[in-house]
């Protein structure tokens, strides 16, 4: 196993279907009368969060919890970071507190590995800047492989602001590691034409929504930055949502088994209609449930199963 | 036993002496060498606070945590909230996380029943808008039946501005559910005429403090939002304070075993003076003491109390 | 044992000794598969914190919880303190709730003193306002003694704004107690001449950094507050690490065995240099382990030594 997750270009496909499977027992944890597994009873998981992202930190916090860890979360916001320390000395500092995993969210792309230089403990990336995101590549792979049965060969449209969007990347790289063929979708600007082959050989890029939707097992929305709206990137929100945007008609284009993702928090009425998003194809509430399991597996896979 | 509890009239008189039967029992673990039960084991209570309340959040925290349950904090504050994510998207989330409870703090009335309609777990009303606080009353009432020794035919006298206090509203429900006979005192901007019948039959209303003083068991002394001070349901602080704050010569015209009663905190000098807070017949510091063993048996009831 | 630890000077060199004993039985609980002691479960720690200090909390929640205690974290920004709430009403509602411990960061020195008069439960002084800042000391004494082997009769500079230093004040009277000599060095404006007497005799006084190192087994650098920068107080930047920063060459003019300590967040360039800091005479990164070890022994002898 490896002992960082920085990057979905980290994981082969062996390790990758590894903390799968052991997502899918991490999973059955939930059924029990006590929902707590021993194996990280000792250990600290530390919480460095330079962006707010409640979800996240409440996903992995819920994670480390169910497995005995202690869990200490640090807000960069009121901390001696904005006293000015580097991030190193933060690094060191919790290092050297005991932290045996830090779980690490930055503006700046590239933050974890930094880190993950200078500590002895593991890093897993929660998020840095437009880079990466891979634990949610990680359960949207499981959500997908939960519902469809398998990843190769699948056929998944990623749609929206791919340019800055860190789920994507990730998703890119951990899919075509595992066989799945990706389809990016949005308007030219949010993707540059060499953006596809430069993340993975065989990914494919179509500006045209509808064109793609009777083709795909699965199509995962992308979030859209309102603040973006308006500057060159992009069209209008009512141009957006008109050309991109996720609604019953065209749903209903997609086969029958296909299934909706979104990594949430959702703009219902931007990239995504209600109407899709409470639908039975929707995964969105099953990829919430699954990020703990998944993130329990990387926790303990990085932390306490070199030991049993 | 119920499954939620979002109002002080959910409780009927049965259910009612349940939580406070068992919040004494749970008092005694306050008294035991290691101060903690292993009854919620394995399960996740989530504090979701939409407004600020570190003092009712400290309180279900360090309930839960005396149960064993693992607690996750989340404030709405720089969340997805933050980024426009609807309650009933948070709510599965938080549900899809496995929260076995939702402790929920928000500044609309109301929005806890919403949320009770959203998730398979319990929801907890800790304070929504003007409208309930019903641990609140529970422990208020534990407070009375623990210095008084009875709660039927109590007289209770809630003096303040009645109109906004979630804390009255839910005291009036519960207590006459339980036997107790409420008045309510206070300027009439802040009582209007309809307001008591509505709340419970039998509650009466009186606008001179001084008069009902030589009658009651209980005085409960409302916490003075002073933002409202000065517009047009208020009185200046001045005036407030004369004709509606409680001093030892108010103090001195009780019945011997009357006991006087605040929610905390409190603005000393305004509706209460300090001589009044710090005597012996204040139960401020009890009713804190009470509101953890009175989340602790509501937290047991709603979660653990069937398995056993 | 003592009830409280508020202030270097609560400790008689008996006391101080077996809290440095208890810190290195605690350092080795680190190294163990389970890093975790059961001793003080079902204890509640409240980290009350007036100002933000992420490094001290996350510390001192490091420690509670690998002595299994439960830990609550209340910062005072946005609580009920923001509505007025006085300290002496926060102190009773924190006893109330179960607080067996009370580490508190308050921007008034003497505020910790004040808490102790009212809680039946220890209070811990993590900081309070330029007055003192013990366990910091007790953490710096332990890295002293750990690295140098004894603390009585070493020679110990202090060098930087010690007229504003909890850090400095509480090193004096704990040094001076356990017979180790102190000399303040900085800026004639920062250590006023009847400083180093009024705290300990025998602490010395000088201005000249160079003709210190020669004849110290310890180099302390004190944080500089870049917010006094160009005040009354202070020269500019450059000319104060000009002065009083420690560099390479500087350092390079101590004793061999002597180390270099601060106690973080460091201002790399202004008073150390990063090829100081990242020397091997550091022990930056050590204190920050032994802040954790230490601070386990004191919250053991204040909460469990008795019952043991």
């Amino acid at each position: 196993m490896i002992r960082h997750l920085l990057s979905g270009a980290d994981l082969d496909a062996g390790t990758a279907t590894l903390v799968l499977d052991t997502a899918a027992e991490m999973a059955t944890v939930a059924g029990r009368e006590v929902k707590k597994l021993p194996a990280l009873r000792g250990r600290t998981v530390v919480n460095l969060f330079y962006e707010d992202s409640t979800r996240t930190r409440i996903s992995f916090e819920a994670a480390a919890k169910r497995l005995s860890a202690d869990v200490i979360n640090f807000s960069a916001k009121g901390s001696s970071v904005a006293k000015g320390e580097s991030l190193k000395d933060t690094a060191l500092t919790l290092q050297a507190m005991g932290a045996d995993a830090v779980v690490v969210r930055h503006p700046a792309s590239g933050a974890p590995h930094r880190l993950a230089e200078w500590v002895d403990g593991s890093v897993v990336n929660a998020g840095d800047g437009t880079h990466e995101h891979p634990t949610q590549a990680l359960l949207d792979a499981y959500t997908m492989r939960s519902r469809l049965g398998r990843l190769d060969g699948l056929h998944v449209a990623i749609v929206g602001d791919v340019l800055h969007s860190r789920v994507a990347r990730s998703n890119v790289l951990l899919l075509s590691t595992l066989g799945a063929k990706v389809t990016l979708v949005g308007p030219p600007t949010l993707i540059p034409v060499d953006i596809a082959a430069a993340l993975a050989p065989g990914t494919d890029v179509c500006y045209d929504l509808d064109a793609v939707l009777p083709d795909v097992d699965v199509v995962m929305m992308l979030r859209v930055q309102r603040e973006r709206m308006g500057d060159s990137y992009f069209p209008s929100a009512r141009e957006y949502a008109r050309r991109y945007g996720l609604d019953g008609p065209r749903m209903r284009r997609l086969p029958g088994h296909a299934i909706v993702m979104h990594p949430g928090p959702m703009n219902r009425g931007m990239e995504i209609t209600p109407e899709v998003a409470d639908s039975p194809r929707s995964t969105i509430v099953e990829q919430v449930a699954n990020g703990v399991s998944v993130r329990m597996a990387v926790l303990y896979l990085l932390l306490g199963g070199n030991n049993r």
